[in-house]
């Protein structure tokens, strides 16, 4: 089968790879959509980051570059392995595309997605989502039950912010500020919505994002290039501060801001990766007494955003931006992506 | 009466200074003991910091430089102003040494700690503890029951401790790691200890407060000096981390450290006021989805605190390493506790 696999940094190949075997307790799945993550982007500008080198294979997968991309994918389940009878042939899915121990201290405490030996399908080995056929254990597969499998490559940008939002603990009506509205920022943004928070507003100064944020579910959208974002935050909550605030952008200042528009008490969510060390104001977390904590991928969190899906707390569509086939995945898709990243969210690739 | 006041960096002086009057609602306390703080060191080293300066009164006392100085006292009520019907003249208490607002979001909230207003007394006017007499407001007032008024001078830095302790989440049965064992971080370990944390890891290199470390109650005192204190506090908890660590140092290392020590999905709880920005892998934070809380002071710890002292949970006499008279108390208080800050913990002033 064909497979956009990743050779090294900016090459990226369509190359002829055998098709997995179904074994025991695994499901092979026909992949219809699979979106491009951020994550792909910074392995093809920047990367090996995710992918293992030559040289330094996987813990897990024993594997190395190259590999095959994508991770934000859902199908078909074509076939069962040995030992799954709650899954048949003809089921739209979606897939966690995880790989982990299994017997870490994080995977014993049901954070699987710190585990010790972290690794993802479409970026660590076992194949990805840029191709025809996957094969996942049991575990990882999610029915999408009525919805689209377009629709069902979104769940995963959709869990990760979905992830994010309960790790802040908002509640309905609580106040919300989102910096940052990237693909990850607007999920975020969906999310809170989806979560009943009451005001969520949006801090990001590119004008199409801007729009975007808006279209879906913002309140409000500051834009920090022409005022005091923290300023502008208090104003909009009455000098409160909002009770949780999500950096979605990994820029110290931004990181400082969002620090400083969070309620006493409250807390801020980090769900950027970053490139580099930050500088902190540690007593802006200290005088107001904020917590700041970490936010990685998701755990537990695919059955929960298919059902908001589904019951239509959350509309995926304004966040497909584009349709391409594998063959156009470079062209038409990351360069795409890189080259107007502003008007783009999320394009999904037919493989 | 007598009072040591803050005059500038470095300049310290017993003056004369009215006694201060009773009015309805608060008590007039008749100081016994007053402890020296860090804070109070830093203000005579490197001030003023919280102490208002010339041209910039405290918003609500109005008061600037020179003011008294000593916010962890105790002592006998003398008097009591119109109102307060629950107080007594010859009863010990302690005093939370308060100047709030009372209407800010944060004091709303009953987390007048981070009032935006905050002041203390003893720092940013209304007198201080190196003064004979202090009046406050009934609300600030804690009896001390059965125990002593030296005492019910450790009572504030305890309940520092305490709030630290409450804000992590720490649970009877779990691991703790404190990162610096200066007057708090040994207060930390010795609440830890009260709250019924099974395994309490100090973190110090100075000899003098390592034994300290192990005498309030560390069951493993680590030298950052000798290892890698990350990895001892890992091995020492099977590889999982600390499920709570406290950074009580303010040093970018020793934070990094303190995040990288604690449990995935653990917190790590800043007690530390910084004097610069701190340089921080948010990444750390994220790939084990720890949580970094700032800890300020303590809001309705002290009954709690005044408690566990007196039921024994908390033995304050390994904190009292001096006892001296008030007009000593730059030689033998501020100098000896800079110059021999290892082996002091708290010297307790006799106003």
């Amino acid at each position: 089968m064909k497979a956009a696999r990743f050779h090294g940094r900016g090459d990226i190949r369509i190359d002829d790879v055998p098709e997995p075997r179904t074994l025991p307790g695994t499901v092979l799945v026909e992949v219809e959509w699979c979106g491009i993550c951020g994550t792909d982007l910074h392995e093809y500008l920047e990367g090996p980051i995710f992918v293992p080198p030559a040289g330094a294979p996987h813990p897990l997968t024993g594997e190395t570059l190259p590999v095959t991309l994508g991770h934000e994918f859902a199908g078909v389940v074509r076939e069962v392995g040995d030992g799954v009878d709650d899954l048949h042939p003809g089921e739209r899915v979606a897939v966690e595309p995880y790989i982990v121990c299994g017997h870490c201290d994080p995977c014993e405490q049901g954070r699987y997605n710190v585990c010790q030996s972290l690794g993802f399908v479409g970026l660590c080995g076992r194949g990805g989502g840029f191709s025809r056929f996957v094969v996942a254990e049991r575990r990882w597969i999610h029915p999408l039950g009525g919805l689209g499998t377009d629709v069902g490559a979104l769940v995963e940008p959709l869990a990760v912010a979905w992830h994010a939002v309960r790790l802040s603990g908002a509640r309905p009506g609580q106040t919300a500020a989102v910096f940052g509205t990237g693909p990850i920022g607007l999920a975020v943004i969906a999310a809170l919505r989806a979560a009943g928070v009451e005001h969520v507003i949006a801090v990001e100064p590119a004008a199409a994002r801007k729009n975007k944020a808006a279209a879906v579910g913002a309140d409000e959208v500051i834009d920090p290039s022409g005022v005091n974002a923290t300023e502008a935050v208090l104003e909009s909550t009455k000098g409160r501060g909002a009770d949780v605030s999500f950096e979605c952008a990994g820029v110290d200042a931004v990181l400082r801001s969002a620090v400083l528009s969070t309620r006493a008490g409250g807390t801020c969510v980090n769900v950027a990766i970053w490139g580099h060390e930050a500088r902190v104001a540690m007593n802006d977390l200290v005088f107001r007494e904020v917590a700041v904590i970490g936010s990685l991928a998701y755990a537990g969190d695919h059955p929960a955003t298919i059902e908001m899906i589904a019951n239509g707390r959350i509309d995926p569509y304004p966040f497909i931006t584009g349709r391409i086939d594998l063959y156009d995945i470079v062209k038409k898709g990351f360069r795409e992506l890189i080259d107007n990243k502003e008007e783009n969210v999320k394009i999904l690739v037919r493989p």
